[in-house]
């Protein structure tokens, strides 16, 4: 099967990595990561434009798509310590959330089952149901867990009546068995929605989600310490599904639907590239980047930076894994260069 | 059936006219018109937003939304002349096409059946496909004509896998037999699609297509006074599907596919008025607004005041039948006030 | 007297909530707070646009407009726990400042005369003047204090030859007595206004204002302990004012005169809801947004994330009351769901 | 009395032209042409903004601000050719419409009463009033004929309980004499306001307006030579006065109340320059431009080109009238330079 | 030599047609058509940004980017039916006006060496003096005419002390002899610029300049015609430059220098394909593109259909000239087909 | 020599300061700082636009431009307290990056010479090797140290073949001697530029570069205490160079090439007044404001403020040193009065 590109403008890869095809293995016989794009916005209840999301996360910088990205922070070049691959977007029709994700669902699982960790360039949070599904498809159900970074529970049932929908992901992958309840990781989680009865049905399955009242009065340091020792639990590793909105609208604006009062985005950035270090990272995704309501691209910067940092952790975590060492956070950047 | 209202922001009415359900004939016994939001995008091939239309072209105006809007031009009040009344939005989840044209259709039918004529606001234009089949439904297969304006004609087959899109609800209806193919006009057509293979079927098909180069070397008049005696042509009455993309991008930037080239807003406006004053016009859509690209709110003022023309043609028209009056455009505007 | 409704727009309620008429008290005998839109910016100093304020505070949201915030933090639904309307618009012609606040004024002190708490939705801030003068009027010259979130003092006195503005509603508050110097509380100051005189006026009235670098230095919640101490000495309760400029213009770039340096989104609604819920409230506004400068409606998504968390804070005060329980800001979300 | 300067922003001159005060007439004795800025918003309906008119319509430029402007098609340099001065603003406090019109007009008329063409930069139309009032106060009631370019009539009567505002000024001119409604000209009116009884009130006053049907039916050239031949009768000059939204919204999007269906910004600029050119100007009014509503100030560019071929038409009128030559539109650029 | 590339974000071509390396001529040995992107703005006298042209007048549409372009009205698909290559950027350090030129051309020169045209994306309009001497270069001194659609003549001498910048490229390429000053068409000028002794220095090399007020009172269509005979008087073919500004800023608002009153967009495009199907053209500019003063990508869609005007024009005169038929714009799109 | 005045627009001075010529000494003899404008962008590698920062960065306040800045903070007026003058912009023509900083660093050397503080106001960073040579020149090479607060190290050598531009002038000011390696202190550094060797060559300098997660980690206030010992090590004084990008692009969107996960606003207004309070400056810059590409003018406001806080800063040091007094930033704002 050909590679099929882009869905939207012209065939680049993020940063420019080299092109591979979920399906055909022997492209990416070496990859550590495979990214796919997801440029789907069918299942949003409110502001669209999404779809573009994978063209501009991938395309938005100004350093060149040199297929390289030293972290000054963590000392290693993640696009070149690993080997990443772009497989181009998975064709997703808005139009038919159905059988868009479930061909979504079969590429990611594609690649999951080659050991290489695929990472997902959404498109809408609808995408987060196949992402970890099709993770779970390969290292089995309930042996993967979720962090999950959102202002929204997206833990939904039947809306506008579908199963299908950026508000529903989570709990279809719960109620599946793909990811267990009790293994699933929230954090930033605010303002009025879901619903007291979708929160008891959330009890139930024995999530646990961090406010951020309570992130605020806690800290995040502690509540991110708390959540990794749940989710490496009896699980081989976690899926870690980013909503752009965790951020607060003044950091990322560029979204569908806005909550005022969320992280900023050193916190994101400094959280995820945290998570990617410390835990085995089975999959990740990155969502609800919607370009017509960005403004001067910050939000497509944010999130191509947030793809960068969950590398960047990956990376120095095998380099560390590898040689011993140990990230200081405190260590000069000149230091010992 | 209850009245299901807006599916995006408050339940509010186009310009303040009176508010039915749909579903209840009863709330709309005497109606001349029934207006009927469509906030679909999910047929789409390239930029969202349309499902804000229906919101969007309701609400903008700087007048006050009282339900009165005497034309300058024509000397009626059309919103009072004639007995116009909103229905809402019919709920249409842009992650599921196929159910969504279906439900719109079904409302569509419905007004139709009581004599009414709807106008629909849209939403892409994959919304004309049940738009114009549901005036067929009722008054006869064929017996419709289709005056359409649009950049582009929209007589694709499959897209992305499926037949529902909004770069195909023409040829749905005429391989549906709802519209006969030798009584579908097209104003206003440019650029470079479709492709060869596509215009020889609808060269079959005997469609009448007026592409810009024509328009500009003939004269928008007399294209329009060949095209209207065509849709008479043993036909009932005209179906008026209005694509804001027929205008130039300068003019109406707020649109999911915009083609340069395109008429001037005061073109599409005189055409607009003038193909509802001299036919009888039996459903009419107006589509393709996407608010997220709009500046100054300028392309819903345009969609906003191409329902008032058409509504305004339509009154003049009722009252010179019956008053044996003609209207005439070089009369000053305070003549005989 | 017919409910006036919207002076822009459609007639709307704040998400949702039940109309009511404010001079007529029958129209919301059991409401404990009625919500009211100042549509006014004639007397802003700088850039207009406020008085399209209450239209976006009202409507800009991505959940429906269905009278209901639970509310995750604190878990009451203020719109349901509590009786709140919406009494629509006061008519404010924006080139008459005198007439519109006295207007404005005699609204409040109608609604605050029947025992509900008034919340205006600015506009500009020359409607504090009214808002407290309005509850002053009712509860008693120098009964009510005053917490003032703002970027600026507000303690002008004649500016371009008017006593009414953007700049000076505080001064008038304090000169007519309606609201004690000394029991007049800002947070948030910083910038380079008023200059030294004007600060002068402001500490012979013995005010106290929490400048940017002092808050800094000691932090928001010290700070908003001691102000709230004041604020309760000799006093009924508080009118919580909240000039939206008090953010950072990151996070609030829809405003007039915007300061950088300011709070950022999350401490304004963490401050708000802890104001409303230590502290009995008798009246509230939330002005200074202007949508023309904002982008995506992330000011607006603020503002009104700040009306939802007075009232929540305002619902949870009284559940506490009622029930003898306490808010505890550590909980799990989903403890005891 | 000491030179105002700018309300808004630095003390700068329209292009660079030479400062006056206009109450210190012997600071411009030489004036052919002074200029002055009404930064008043206050009376709009709707979207305000136009208070920065002023400083945009002088600065938006990219030729330097050099005090020349050799016009290619009438080759005359306004600047350098007549005597122009900028008197700075007047200052209107928008939150007081009847003090700042009062005020306007004293300035107005002042630089009238030296024989000067006054020329005010608005502002919102409610400028209109003082602009031709203080101009009639000079050479007489009844002895000024208006040519007013807009897409509304302007001649509402109580609005906002108030009779000043930017739908009103036509009114108020020709209820107190100022201008005789007989030779008051309108060229542009569209859409659906004002309402049969006020166009009643305009056709009593024997008004005439040239809808956007009639000059499209007719052609804009031949209704401006009627016009023209109306303005002359019995008059010794005319106020031109030039509200932006007479062209359409994708030529102007920078303003307050856009009208769809408009003339092109090509047809403006030649028929202010015709009109400059052929009648003897005694005033001229542009307003109604909205920075805040802009995009890449496209608007501003405009306002600023309208002035320019206005004071270009001047120029070339005195020149001709000086040299007994004749200005012929169909001249090479570069014939005989 | 190794093919650069694209100087800002990735390596695409234009609409997907084949890459190829200039300096390699064996890469496009069979070329009708070779592109070049000339990614410089540190010639512009005001607004920067056109070093973003290249990249989006390749990049924005709503088509895939498949290497096809079948026009609707000249019946060719000119990237299939003419062999187009782009051959990516020239690096161009906007801080080095000199070096960039000189680069440019030897890019051009060494393109049009092999017999293609030579057709580059601006840039700022600076680079018009590399590409059309790089063709000169090639066909002879003065054996080139221009043709010109600008706002401006861009026939200054010295500015801020360099002969190179956007608003000198003409003086240059006369005063080199690279075009004859009396084979020197303009179209489209207007407003306050240049001077009195530039304009001069135009008249004594006997260019011909068409400012807008002739091109309205003689006809667009007239002007062209007189113009294209003078191109081909002694001449072997035209260099076409298009100034994006040569379009009301309605049309073009993303651009660094606009002047109020230009062409619609259907005019240059019409004129455009007129030239390029009438006359021999030897090589092709599209500059002063400036994305981050666009909205809605309108500009940039606008420029790239200029490109596919000029390529499909040129296609439709070869075809023609192959089959001995003709192009007849009044020919309906169906028929034939 | 007579002063430039502006590039870009009117002659306007910052805030209302006096204005004076850089090149006549005898015009600001008495002063203590010098403002110049450097509206160069030619030097920057990606966004463009940073040329219209003096403008924007002079005239951006809703305070009016009067030459009085009353800090609440400090309680001192910095144009009032200190001699403040504005010297207009120096010609710097962007497509010449040598001549432009060559100019540049003569304007600044000259202002230095006379003992006032040079305050430069970018422009694009590039600037910033003749803004500090310029001071060094004069106080002698090594003598000044560098405060540099940025996203982005500025160290690369040759980029697109020149040595000058927006991402070197660190490098040469080093290799020049300028300025010592081991007293130029950066703050704010992060994200994946530039690569390993780089870093090697800045480390070999000894320089001290603080990277974001070093910041968070130890706290930006102990980073500042540390920087600030060295930066007085056998040293006469700093200079102060602010690159906007230095805070998070949600409060800074306006810039060139934004880095997510910067500092807040309020973070860099503190650190600039607490540098400016704590240490002798000798030199400023404020640079990489890209108006284009900024939002509601909210990064013209911030650098418009950071230029305040450097100025407050240096009044209150000098008003203590004069009066023996300290400023307490703890002190409530009306303390005193």
């Amino acid at each position: 099967m050909a590679r099929y590109g882009a869905q939207f403008g012209p065939d680049i890869t993020f940063m420019g990595v080299d092109a591979c095809d979920w399906a055909d293995a022997g492209s990416y016989s070496d990859a550590d990561v495979v990214i796919l794009g997801a440029p789907f916005d069918g299942g949003t209840s409110h502001r669209p434009g999404t779809r573009f999301g994978p063209q501009y996360i991938r395309q938005t910088d100004y350093n060149p798509p040199d297929g390289s990205r030293p972290s000054l922070a963590m000392r290693v070049d993640a696009l070149r310590d690993l080997r990443v691959y772009d497989a181009g977007d998975v064709e997703m029709f808005s139009g038919d959330a159905e059988r868009s994700v479930r061909d979504l669902q079969t590429a990611v699982h594609a690649v999951a089952s080659t050991g290489a960790i695929p990472l997902i360039l959404g498109g809408d949070h609808t995408v987060a149901w196949p992402d970890a599904a099709g993770v779970a498809q390969h290292v089995g159900a309930g042996r993967v867990s979720m962090i999950h970074f959102d202002a929204h529970a997206d833990t939904g049932d039947v809306e506008h009546g579908s199963l299908v929908g950026h508000g529903q992901p989570m709990r279809r992958l719960i109620e599946s068995g793909a990811v267990r309840g009790d293994r699933f990781l929230q954090i930033g989680l605010r303002g009025y929605w879901p619903p007291p009865e979708i929160l008891s049905w959330m009890a139930r399955q024995r999530m646990r989600s961090y406010e951020m009242t309570e992130i605020g009065a806690r800290g995040l340091d502690e509540c991110l310490t708390e959540a990794s020792g749940i989710a490496m639990d009896e699980c081989d590793g976690v899926f870690l599904s980013v909503d752009i909105d965790v951020c607060d609208p003044g950091h990322a604006p560029g979204t569908g639907t806005p909550e005022p009062g969320g992280l900023t985005a050193r916190q994101l950035l400094d959280s995820v590239r945290r998570i990617a270090y410390e835990l085995p990272v089975l999959g990740v995704d990155v969502v609800e980047v919607s370009p017509p309501y960005d403004h001067a691209e910050i939000t497509s910067y944010l999130a191509n930076r947030v793809v960068l940092e969950a590398l960047t952790g990956i990376a120095r975590r095998r380099k560390d894994a590898r040689d011993g060492t140990t990230w200081d956070p405190r260590q000069p950047l000149l230091d010992g260069r």
